[in-house]
């Protein structure tokens, strides 16, 4: 297999906002899958808020991405040669295959995907990591009751979009906060939202209070930094603050400001953070779902396309920036 | 009666740290128990760090003192008049007396002490609300588990010196922070805590950081501030902080700084805020475990008694300062 494999690799670490420089793209020969392994060819790579961490060579949560090393993500692929029983050449897979066009992987860091059940692209966004995320995130973690309000931030994105609607199929009251006019006509409008606040207007923090008079009890936070300001002071007695994403503190080169600690106490908060890969247990579950629902009509989800490879730095770039409106994936190959 | 009743009322809101001149002592007209309320004539009153929130006009979990009132208290006090079934002159008791000589309740606010079984000082520390608060902190909210290491604030005072005898007979290890040499070597020598490090020396993080070679998984905060600054740093993912105290914060004119957020995301952190009159379920299991420690010796606590009520504003003040050294008590009567 003389094929050479395109792959994006990290060059250098971004101060701030990753630049296109920080990327750079190569061919490199392609690796041959050994026993129990598989070689996938991508179709579509996942663009996510966490990968913007993994820049960074800080201790964290899971190891940085090294300098010279292909940038990490999920796929959707094919298996072009499979050295594991599970799998056949043909078969459509997700897994951890990187930025790249081929990915030599474990096979048992792969899952199946059967096209008739739902668009392959799903496995990336609704009935993948980010709705698994939106799932044990609401109702593991954040637990509301009946009649309490969810604010969620990010509304139309990935993860944000999935809070908002399960906690409506749930019952509960459901305040969105979104970059823009028509991210919130799509929270309020399509997924049936009950307000969608942006956080770009000017009056961001009072419209944000208008559309919780009776306060919030759980937010379900992707954002930080200003956004969080705004919600913080509407907390309700023993609110919980479900710390999914700081996208806002991200690409902070000095750290946005952390929210009024005393409120913690006086308030009697909980404040959680969680990483979805510490919740593998519940993936059944969710899968289980989040499925039933999208077959009902009950769910939906919006995804925005961005063709090639050579693409997805900026499109990253974009993303951290809230350019996106859905599930952001890059299309490798169709 | 044409008694005076000697108290202490807030005549002034401070911004700080209390002044003297906040504080007025006047004599009032005794009043009267109806039906249901007992005259208490007050031996001794608790002085506690929550007392400086209610002196704010802020919204918090407890109504402020209004200007003219007299301060909030727990009080050990003597029968004088019972309007109630349960209680007869000369019974001792525990209840919310407040900072005077004298004062009426309702009878259901009042808990009988039986000195036999313990001085009655202890129903305002070790066997009070102090000693709950410890208890329900440290086992329903912090839940440490075999082989982790606690670090508790405000080491030798009323709440962490129970926090770290509790978990020391739970069989944790247990590193205390308290302000002063003396108070590190009690919290070592007399309470068996593994370590203790001086907050008030120069190398205070580095100490700290010395102290936890396997890193923090529960912190049990009563100070925030450059405490906490200190603390956050080495929290192990999924650590546990069970705010119950920020001293540092509460005589903030401007808001001490606040930890970094992100690292409740990166590490999965639990931040969670509480005020022990909302776990009263709990105060049956608190007072037969920790009475029968007691009893055996394995719980020590010490008590700082100041004399007279005219003392009571300088002994706060103390107290907010870290002056006091153990449980801070006034004795307004023998």
């Amino acid at each position: 297999m003389a094929k050479q494999n395109r792959q994006i690799r990290l060059i250098s670490r971004p101060i701030g906002l990753p630049k296109q420089s920080d990327f750079e793209m190569i061919e490199a020969p392609l690796a041959e899958p050994a026993d129990g392994e598989a070689l996938t060819r991508t179709l579509l790579l996942s663009i996510d808020p966490y990968m913007r961490g993994r820049m960074n060579d800080t201790k964290s949560y899971a190891a940085p991405v090294p300098i010279g090393g292909v940038m990490v993500g999920q796929t959707v692929g094919e298996i072009v040669t499979s050295r594991d029983s599970a799998f056949v050449a043909g078969d459509l897979v997700v897994g951890p295959g990187k930025w790249q066009e081929y990915a030599v992987v474990p096979a048992k860091t792969l899952r199946k995907l059967d096209p008739a059940l739902a668009p392959v692209s799903t496995a990336l966004g609704v009935l993948g990591m980010p709705g698994h995320t939106a799932y044990v995130g609401l109702l593991d973690i954040g637990q509301p009751k009946p009649g309490e309000t969810v604010v969620v931030s990010a509304a139309s994105g990935a993860v944000g979009s999935l809070v908002g609607q399960i906690a409506k199929i749930k019952g509960w009251r459901v305040i969105g906060i979104a970059g823009g006019e028509a991210k919130c006509r799509y929270a309020v409008d399509e997924l049936g939202f009950d307000a969608c606040v942006d956080h770009r207007a000017a009056a961001f923090a009072a419209a944000l209070a208008r559309a919780c008079p009776n306060g919030i009890d759980v937010n379900f936070e992707n954002v930080g930094g200003a956004v969080l300001q705004a919600i913080w002071p509407l907390l309700n007695n023993f609110a919980r603050v479900v710390v999914c994403g700081l996208v806002a503190h991200y690409n902070a080169a000095t750290p946005a400001l952390s929210p009024d600690f005393r409120h913690v106490l006086s308030k009697r908060l909980t404040v959680q953070g969680f990483i979805i890969t510490d919740h593998a247990g519940r993936f059944g579950d969710f899968l289980r779902d989040v499925s039933a629902w999208l077959r009902d009509g009950r769910i939906k989800y919006r995804e925005d396309i961005v063709e090639g490879l050579e693409h997805a730095p900026e499109a990253l770039i974009g993303l951290l920036q809230g350019r996106n409106f859905g599930k952001l994936i890059v299309r490798v190959a169709s």
